[in-house]
């Protein structure tokens, strides 16, 4: 087993790779920014290492970071999720340095990252894509013929493209032709190159993915799916294990679908493959994740599997501890991501002072933070600043918990996700497990909410106006 | 379903109730004591009615309570643990003012209370009791010739007595002749009655009791064992569920007892069936507690039922959610009861204002507790102020998981056993499954540690040194 690791991330992630740490008897290491300083990870590890004044380039210096873990006697390296977590180069330098990345080697990392890459990978497996031209359109007459055989609408796009440029949707042969030369000019200005290439657009789709493990000596399994449809701009704001929405033999096909992809590549450590669900029924490959994410906590919840001690027992040579035939799902489990963002004003980040947090308990609720009482959540980072995770044994019952932890939890000084997952709750179509992606965009209406005051922090203004008043 | 129910109790339970009541839709009532206006119960409850200026007066006067749930309009009653949760008339006066009381009828609260009643219900249906004289005995003679057919070493024991008073252990025929006048002549003065019983003295025996479940249409389950070996003078520390001390065969048969033990009465509601267990495998009927327990917590993690939401149901003459059949444990669970005590004094208790209060999250946590930051705990009541449950999929992962978690708690202002629990979970014969009632006392090295200091608080004491040395 590793002895001792350095924690290559901050918040949330970071405290819970100590944790999982700790329990395995593994020393942790925090590397932070000077603006991170007050923050729970740097509390709650072994040891702590200051990585600059800069608030983001310490954690984006895959170098910089190899050469702390090895100065101060680290054998492992831990990258979290976001920063350099998907960067091949950090996997790299570790495997130069003699350093073991808690995650998949970095040839893997990049093939998975180039997205024409892993469609292909993914073909030669035999794990459906979304249908397309496979390679590049050789012109207007080209792309009409295609786009009748895939049927519309479809997507043209820039085939070095990325970050939403170069992209259109075309709902028929009209828009098509309107839209090929304008795509060609915005790839060739932005990318240097003229390629572009055609998908099918899979409208309103569910948004499934699958979490995978697989050890170094061959296993992989999976730990079933996750429904993450409730998104804003392709941000995840509720995660759901398993999907409500899906029949007991669609999370069979899916399952094995993801392990095929899995060993398709050879991969290694914890991933996570992400489908499209068409209103059809049919899934296609979207993009494989390759580190943990964000919402594994569900699949825990779930699976009663410690993925982040999965991830330490493979990278430290070890089987997995479980096989396909003995993970067994049980109930339903919600994961909230908390932001620090005010749904009300369009999600503006809302970043300050916690004047006050209090995290709710009792049976099913579990919290995954790094803030605290009088902690000043720091402008720099994600808006991210806790993950409420409830569980239960059925879907009306995880609904109701969730509601009541929602309304258990204290967060004060800063605006929200909170009271807009509280409207959530109440529709219609999410208690009836009905929803796909446009959920939140044809759902405006969820965000009309009046807030509840904090009632220490109304006493204090009270006061404050009164001592105005009486001359104080 | 019940509609509004009131709470007759406080603290932590209190709160556990309140979270059931709002995930079923049911309202709840906070009933509280002037000292309690600041108690958790009290701001979560939709509603909160003070019963009076004495501490404890109101929780433990059921005419008063029963008034003020018809009052309000309830139409059912939780009585909790402790106070007034096994006195029959408050489940009779609840009876004769038509509240659903949630807990068994007055009857049999009644029968389990008295330790000859139920001693005799258990013997008709066939539960091993502790070998005894089964009535009173005629003189010492008759006391010889028992102690010799039951074997050494016996208890003497007042049969009108109570309180730990009229009770003499015999370890042999000299020590029964020394005692035997010395025990009528307490019986006599203490309780003005010369009747004496034996029973047999199981020595160290292992602490071992079943959570059932009884609905009113006569069904009743088991939701297996929890060991509860872990306690200092018949107050419980740590609990565990389920018990590694015992055979998959022991398990099943005990489960199988407590179910014939609670049909045998009758029996409806939630209730737990305790049982001595002897160093030779013997099991032996001690106590039935007709109510829910502290340590419910722990068999609501392996098994995924909820105690208190089944309570509620059965109260409202629903069915039990779950069939014997679909009961399944998984890994195991400890609770650890944070008590406001000084384990480093005697246990002696440490009221006071808790200066700071941080509870841990992460994978397999789960707390209870009627506690935050700056709340000054009363000194009127018990001092169980937490209650820290984790939860992992075997024996050394929960012990790693229990260390993390205490470690993570950050709870200060007053002495709590946390420190303590973290030199049990150290101990060899913890960590191997070895223990029985006696570990407490064979281990007063336990309480030998370090303290660690809150840092802000040390912090504070440093600046307030130097102020006085610099002049300030």
């Amino acid at each position: 087993m590793l002895t001792k690791i350095l924690i290559a991330n901050r918040g949330e992630i970071a405290v819970r790779i100590i944790r999982a740490c700790r329990e395995l008897g593994i020393r942790s290491v925090a590397a932070y920014s000077e603006a991170d300083r007050f923050a729970l990870h740097v509390k709650k590890a072994d040891e702590a290492y200051c990585i600059g004044s800069d608030p983001l380039s310490g954690y984006l210096n895959p170098q910089q970071l190899v050469n702390l873990a090895k100065s101060v006697g680290c054998d492992g390296l831990h990258p979290g999720y976001g920063f350099l977590s998907e960067n091949p180069l950090l996997a790299e330098i570790c495997a130069q340095q003699g350093i073991t990345f808690v995650g998949p080697n970095g040839a893997v990392i990049r093939k998975m990252g180039d997205k024409t890459a892993a469609r292909k990978s993914m073909i030669d497996a035999n794990i459906p894509v979304t249908p397309g031209s496979d390679g590049n359109l050789s012109g207007l007459d080209d792309a009409v013929n295609k786009a009748s055989e895939i049927g519309y609408p479809v997507m043209l796009k820039a085939t070095s493209g990325g970050g939403g440029r170069g992209i259109r949707r075309c709902d028929n042969e009209t828009e098509l032709r309107q839209n090929y030369d304008r795509v060609i000019s915005e790839a060739t200005k932005a990318f240097g190159s003229a390629d572009v290439f055609m998908e099918k657009c899979i409208v309103n789709p569910k948004h499934i993915e699958v979490q995978i493990l697989a050890d170094s000596l061959g296993n992989a399994v999976h730990l079933y799916e996750r429904d993450c449809s409730i998104q804003r701009r392709n941000q995840k704001l509720i995660e759901i294990a398993p999907s409500p929405q899906l029949s007991q033999e669609q999370r069979e096909t899916i399952g094995e679908l993801a392990v095929r992809a899995a060993k398709a590549v050879n991969y290694q450590n914890a991933g996570t493959v992400e489908f499209l669900l068409d209103s059809d029924g049919s899934f296609y490959f979207m993009e494989m994740n390759t580190r943990v994410q964000v919402e594994h906590t569900i699949t825990e919840e779930i699976t009663g599997i410690d993925i982040v001690q999965e991830q330490l027992r493979i990278a430290s040579g070890l089987p997995l501890s479980v096989k396909q035939e003995e993970i067994q799902i049980k109930g339903f489990a919600l994961q909230f991501r908390i932001n620090a963002e005010d749904p009300q004003n369009d999600f503006l980040p809302s970043f300050g002072r916690i004047s006050r947090y209090y995290a709710p308990g009792g049976p099913g609720v579990r919290t995954d933070t790094s803030i605290y009482t009088g902690y000043q959540l720091p402008p720099y980072y994600d808006s991210l600043c806790a993950k409420l995770v409830v569980w239960a044994k059925d879907w009306p019952g995880v609904i109701a918990r969730g509601q009541r932890a929602l309304d258990d939890m204290r967060l004060f000084g800063i605006k929200t996700t909170i009271p807009y997952y509280q409207q959530i709750l109440k529709s219609e179509d999410f208690k009836s497990a009905d929803f796909d992606t446009s959920f939140v965009d044809m759902h405006p209406e969820l965000t009309h909410y009046s807030l509840k005051r904090d009632p220490e922090e109304l006493a204090t203004v009270i006061a404050a106006a009164i001592a105005i008043h009486s001359g104080f």
